[in-house]
């Protein structure tokens, strides 16, 4: 828009991150390369030295090196993150380049500063010193991100980038902590991470959604909003993260059975929750019609619910009862529960993302709980209980109630973790240096990004041309386009 | 469209699907529920007994576990069942929601149902009666639904939502058994499903189409045609179909060479048909200029025709040849044949099936016959010639010649059964109680979807703030705008 | 344009194709059949005499064949190739058709002769005479093609499909010579191809567009240039390029460490790349607006940088400080570079592939000649610096330094090949019978592509039938449209 004659960030409220973000990105950056000099090697996966561990340890093929159990999992999660995330936001009409631009540097930057925190939690090597990194890293620093993410979409198009680089900042650190008391600590199960992800991630954007309330944001409202393809680009974003999340629930699971029932348990319910998304979404509109908001994001909420309980045996039939009601929980979220939270709550959740995370997060904690003490060893076998649930070395004493009942506690601990850390940095987000913009340019591409000028049809030149050849008698219409 | 006085769905025709979608979702996901409760567990690979079972077979690693092997391939297939053909059928211009959307919902219910019905049909376990279920049975569902979208592709635009899953209730059945037949009776060989897919999916769905014939369906020809962005979506689909496919037509084939062989094969005839596609496209049009329908789905056909015989020892330029024909028979096909079926034997067919999916599909079966006729010991080698083509057990003494002729026999029994099914379905379709709409209102998205209300040029709202401060002379046009 | 009077190809300038275009297709393809008829046959790994030779060699599982090991990274290669490369050029408003229209046949026809060329040179057996393919040769192959696909960026929107096709036919035959002295005279290692693929299919692209320069280009600016849809429809080829990277870095690398750590290096330097872009993006423009252009290609920047060296032990920092620097270099370069280059040089550069190839592709060059240069043994280990730098039979006594000396050496030689090729295809495709466009028709799909009709709003059809029953007065506007 180069012939404004007021720029437009010269207002009362300023949106010139011009010197703002390059700080951010810069200083970050270089203390990410001074932290990974410092403190982050290669594990001996990946290391020269693999010829050796491989002769010391008795590995006689280089398929047994992680990288090739884990690979293709890995690359289905990175595609979830920056496709699925990333598109699934672009459903504004006006905010496709923020949804996946924004969406694009929380990630870089989250999952650098994910390998450190992670790291410095779960792979500090104790003889060394050095965090050493491999695939499963990757994979969880994907996860951390993950995180981030779906907080983002609680303040989707209401925030400057200088703030989402915070926002990642302050919820990488956050997410470390709480996965270390939760996995490490109380020694809770979490295939899919749908505690120490969706709950976490989903409160802590719902919190800082709320500490950020902007009074007038139905000054906006006219761009809060979907066009035609702008539904078509987000339901991108979903079928890969619902094709892919079999692979998440199962990326980070012990080779063998678990990881392979992780996926079945996942494909299962979220084709349920598929149904009876469809179902309510007819349902509950006049005429019947379908909602693309639903489609796109509530038949996700399946895959959310059964992360936690994945791993465990909870039966082909159980994954489609756990889908069955997410996919109607999570839709009527959609139609109700939104809107009552933004009236009675004041919370504004751009992409709903308490119907898609945080509820079914809820939902997959309590799940896991009851499956967890529900085990058996008729129906795990003896090595398959002490395998799913990992109760080895300090926790070989633990009974499955038990271990029900630390799950109950993780999911507390995920919840509170994202409600307070979501109001401490929201609190932080509010202050007046971080260039957001004001209630009537939220959903804008415009405000942070250098936006094409035209959206009119492009004049088809060639017949055009054509016609001045033979006929000067061309349209005005046309005449004008072509000069502006 | 909330303005409307008369509401669409209150005419003569009503499309109202507010009770009888819901209806068929609840009912038919909580039958699922409670047959998969009574029918279906996890098989030995994704079970926590994996341990004693891997013991028992002398298993030492769990990178022997079937999931290592299958699942890449098996995320290609389920990226071309949901983006694949959801994206492919996105070309028309006001059906993106409705490609996208029911290409979801068949898929989702679909392979619940092919995993009870495959199940039954080819995984009960003798000694306990239930249906094991492992990453195998995943892709084999994946592969049934595949039969059912290609038959959804006939009638693109021209059926309600309740039909679509009664169009995929019977056509897994259908598939299930013809696949029973053809596989476990016939003993044919059909890794990518040539005949068992695409020739029966695509019979199916023709069938269907010409019991629903539509006489007015000119009523709607304003809609039956793309525009510039929704060509560039399809080709999203027809790119993760083509480039997934050599991974379809070897994601069933036993591990080793013959998997590998089949990918090698696909990879090549796909390649030949995009050039030839290209020539034929250029070639038939006036000034030589491309079609945008032929690139979009011609190209594809090299992957159908060659599914049969991809593991067998086509040779690498017998691949090369097949993908030459069928880009050249599939792209006279649409400029040809399909205006032809619909002239002379009322057969519309949105998508071309006819010649993407059923004509190929023939094609391959006919190619298989006769490589499989012609193997000989020296081309396969003793214990080769056996793996490639399962001569063991009572199948032990049969040779090359009568395998060819059984492959001839299988095409026969997938064609029967996809136009004798597709007539059974395409009747039961007709009855008045589905919810269809008239002919005038084919192709078009707001019949059952909530259609965001513009698609009029964005207003740069940013632009018009910054104008508003300075200058109150604004273009009427954009008030029109921004007050609606 | 079916209502032109004067058909747009019969200018002084013809661009119709239709017997050149299909004539190379039928002839190339033609001869492709025949070359592989002769030369090309099945590896041991994907004939069925696998049984016999994995007795031979003793090899005990199936997950030894190579396909397992490769097969997830070569899709996401192929993904990268058809997907990342089409659409990120997509980006242009008018030329979405021809950039993955184009991409498609540059990639299927340029992947057949690159098994050959590259067959011919490297893979031929010494008993029998014949090329034998497999999984590798495939990965290969579309390197091989990324190297054409690169150069096309240059040109974009400035060719005809049939100089495409030539461009793709020597490009592929001069990469299969300059790969076979860069790799096998002069064994350099090149992991990610930043020498072998992006130097010198960046100088190839650049050298033929300096050839073809187009002094009156500027007619054609109007479409010279991005709608809003475009950008996103790009952002879908660029994440995919980005998430994809680390596999087609680590892709051929031998089994074990090497891969492993190659994928690691290529994810922390993008990582870091996208930081670095975000920031000077930012630095650079107006108000600090981030340009999509910039975070559309400088963003992958890191990957072509790191692929050299991705194997060595760079170091997870010394990725980031790779990523970091490139992020930096290819946005100025967008910013300042290009313009420059195409004042000063007549260099017209349609996608800044010197930005994000031939640039950053050198600096990968000199990355890993150093890197190879400082290798030691306490840093690798003895065996581990033998595996990382294959120095084995005639190679078994060069050192690390000389094999730095020979990485540089090696850059030169992909430099040289990529401006001397260029400027002898340039000139080849300079000839005035390959139909290309006139100055002022760049950059549109019309010239070449059956366009559909109008991109105006489409009428909101079944608002307007239910608007026709209950009132007559409807706007004009609608009616003009219908109408049309």
């Amino acid at each position: 828009m180069g012939n404004c004659i007021v720029p437009y960030c010269d207002g009362p409220k300023s949106t010139n991150v011009r010197f703002t973000l390059p700080a951010v990105c810069f200083v970050w950056q270089s203390a990410m390369i001074i932290l990974f000099g410092v403190f982050v090697r290669y594990d001996e996966e990946s290391d020269p030295y693999w010829v050796e561990f491989k002769a010391k340890k008795n590995i006689t093929s280089d398929s047994e090196n992680d990288f090739y159990y884990r690979y293709p999992s890995f690359q289905d999660v990175h595609v979830m993150i920056f496709v699925g995330f990333g598109f699934l936001m672009t459903f504004l009409k006006r905010y496709g380049f923020g949804a996946v631009g924004f969406n694009f540097i929380i990630a870089a930057f989250g999952l650098q500063w994910a390998l450190l925190m992670q790291g410095w939690f779960h792979f500090l090597d104790p003889v060394d010193g050095y965090i050493k990194i491999g695939i499963e890293n990757l994979i969880n620093a994907d996860f951390c991100v993950a995180g981030c993410l779906i907080a983002y979409g609680a303040v989707l198009g209401k925030v400057s980038p200088v703030q989402v680089m915070v926002l990642t900042l302050f919820g990488i650190t956050l997410f470390a902590v709480e996965e270390f008391i939760i996995i490490s600590l109380l020694h809770a199960k979490d295939a899919g991470g749908s505690m120490v992800i969706h709950a976490f991630g989903g409160y802590y954007g719902l919190a800082i959604s709320w500490v950020l309330y902007r009074p007038n944001l139905k000054d906006s409202s006219q761009r809060n909003g979907s066009v035609y393809h702008s539904d078509l680009f987000a339901m991108i974003g979903t079928l890969f993260l619902w094709m892919y999340w079999p692979s998440f629930n199962s990326a980070i699971s012990d080779h063998g059975d678990g990881q392979h029932r992780a996926a079945i348990n996942t494909y299962l319910s979220l084709a349920a929750t598929v149904l009876t998304t469809f179902a309510i979404s007819s349902l509950f509109q006049k005429h019947g019609k379908l909602d693309m908001v639903h489609i796109q994001n509530s038949t996700l909420a399946g895959g959310v619910a059964v992360g936690t309980a994945a791993e465990f045996m909870l039966m082909p039939y159980g994954s489609l009862i756990v889908g069955f009601f997410c996919g109607v929980i999570s839709t009527l979220g959609y139609i109700y529960i939104s809107p009552y939270l933004e009236k009675r709550f004041k919370i504004q959740d751009t992409c709903g993302i308490h119907n898609l995370h945080a509820m079914p997060g809820v939902i997959g904690g309590i799940v896991g709980a009851i499956t967890a003490a529900a085990a058996t060893e008729p129906v795990y076998g003896k090595e398959g209980l002490i395998n799913t649930f990992d109760f080895t070395d300090s926790f070989k004493n633990r009974t499955p109630a038990v271990q029900g009942g630390f799950q109950a506690a993780a999911m507390c601990v995920a919840v509170c973790f994202g409600i307070g850390g979501g109001i401490f940095v929201g609190l932080i987000l509010r202050m007046p240096i971080w260039g957001s913009m004001a209630d009537d340019n939220c959903f804008e591409d415009e405000v942070y990004w250098e936006v094409p000028e035209e959206d009119e049809p492009v004049p088809p030149v060639l017949e055009y041309n054509n016609h001045m050849a033979t006929n000067k008698n061309v349209t005005e219409s046309h005449f004008t386009v072509e000069q502006s």
